[in-house]
């Protein structure tokens, strides 16, 4: 059975899920979630990534949206305006704060987020095996210009869902990383696993969070398989998302290429381009990262685990 | 201006409430809520009582149930029951779940339970003063007999609610009762009150753990003024709730006179029981309390307004 480890941010992450799965039904599959962009709002731990990967593998998700639950309600919070108790930026609906109720009293009676993560998987049954990056507390924060012509850092959330990633991003950082721990299972995971797969997820505040955890990059440019992954930016934009605006706060283009400079070859040994991006290939393959440019849009599932299906090829193709 | 303290459990003190507010709109009122129904569910702490009060006096109540809130909906009750987290028995809707989300977060930034009910005030304007019996935690246990032979406490809402208060009440005891203070204002309205009422509310378990807080009944035994009451218990039956089981648990019939008895003319100058115990009359008075039968069904606010007349009536006959 072919294990695959996926380092994976949300809505990005959760969709080429479902094509891997549907790709190799059969695989092992561990998910290392990020955490970088959890939240802390009325008293409940939220984590976006994690909770979107666990919904969009066990059926739960808004599919439009990509995130949230389907058949949403959202009177926990017109009551929690109508108090006047903020934030109010933040789409927290009904059904998904039941997850948060169960993860806040979880975790305040003493669980590790991985166990919490995994005691939610019990009802969703994802198909994966999904790891939280750390069980300790790591907060992506963006650093933006302040009004008094300095700088302030805010929440990524904040950064990304309230101010809509507008602001330039000059610095990105996963605040507490550096003193994380990688959760239980995930340095076991990579060791053991067949290949590793970064999907067309953010490069900075996704794939990035989680490589910033010590241990994690290290175990995997260490682990001798296969590092492949796909480019989240096709034509010099992203697919979705803002991921050009944080790729600038770390000097990095919005190109598929530069963002497989960015990784590097020291840790990815290959890397799909967007068939429009095909005049890449040889500057990637030229940094000593094999290249191939298919088609990268996932349109539906089956365009996805073509994709997955292509990653996995490339995999084979640079395995030594 | 006239100054009206109430003592008041749930459903029965809040009705009453809408109704002495519509009888005597200018005066000022200061309710002093049963807080030992309040249970904490889902690391959210519930206060039932002084909820039923403020929804139903700021227009937000569930008119035909009596608690909870009007439009309401239970998607985050039904998530709680597809992760398969306890307890199911309690009926908590959404937008009540946005309440105590408030409050659970005032209570965890440090706020006493009295400036939580203020500030939750200032949205649904009751037109009263709402409080507390007290800041600190009182628990209404109910003393059944356990499945072993012997006894075991429950905490008072999973004998109400869940277990529908079928089990015989042996014992009713206010946890924490002993040990606390009355709430920041308690004392003071009292004092200065110019009447004090019992609503016919559940005589143990809301306005007997009021007066179970050291100092209250003392206050209003001390304070000078006419304290009148209005009986729960109509033609030898609860108008509404199960109060004949906790009066079954203290040793008093479930009787108009014997609740005015188990009240005792140390505390009570007046009670009103209804026409339909007429004859109840001789025997209140008889124990030093004076009595009148007036209709009391609060069928709708008018009737309940001329309950409350009724009530400052005889208030003002017993006036010394």
């Amino acid at each position: 059975m072919q294990r695959i480890v996926v380092l994976a941010g949300g809505i990005g992450g959760a969709r080429f899920l479902r094509g891997l799965k549907k790709a190799v039904p059969d695989a092992e599959i561990t998910v290392v979630g990020n955490t970088g962009d959890d939240i802390h709002l009325f008293g409940l731990k939220v984590c976006p990534d994690l909770d979107t990967v666990m919904y969009t593998l066990g059926g739960g998700i808004h599919e439009e949206q990509g995130w949230g639950r389907a058949d949403e309600t959202f009177a926990v919070k017109e009551e929690l305006a109508a108090y006047g108790v903020g934030p109010d930026w933040f789409g927290l609906g009904d059904r998904d704060i039941a997850t948060h109720i169960v993860r806040t009293q979880m975790i305040d009676a003493g669980y590790p987020l991985s166990a919490v993560t995994e005691a939610l998987c019990t009802r969703w049954n994802p198909g994966v095996r999904l790891l939280p990056m750390t069980d300790d507390r790591v907060e992506t924060h963006v650093v933006i210009d302040a009004e008094d012509g300095g700088r302030k850092a805010v929440h990524f959330q904040e950064y990304w869902v309230r101010l809509r990633a507008v602001p330039p991003a000059r610095a990105v950082v996963p605040v507490g990383a550096e003193q994380a721990k990688p959760a239980p299972g995930v340095l076991d995971a990579i060791a053991s696993a067949d290949v590793v797969l970064f999907p067309p997820s953010n490069p900075v505040v996704s794939v990035g969070t989680i490589l910033a955890v010590p241990g994690i990059r290290e175990a995997i440019a260490d682990a001798g398989v296969p590092v492949v992954g796909l480019s989240p930016i096709v034509g010099g934009a992203p697919v979705r998302g803002m991921a050009d605006k944080v790729l600038a706060a770390v000097g990095v283009e919005a190109t598929a290429a530069a963002v497989a400079g960015h990784y590097g070859s020291g840790l990815l040994d290959g890397w799909l381009v967007d068939t429009v991006d095909a005049d890449a290939v040889p500057e990637v393959e030229a940094a000593g990262i094999r290249c191939r440019a298919v088609p990268l849009m996932m349109t539906d599932t089956d365009a996805t685990a073509r994709m997955a299906h292509e990653a996995l090829s490339l995999a084979e193709e640079v395995r030594v």
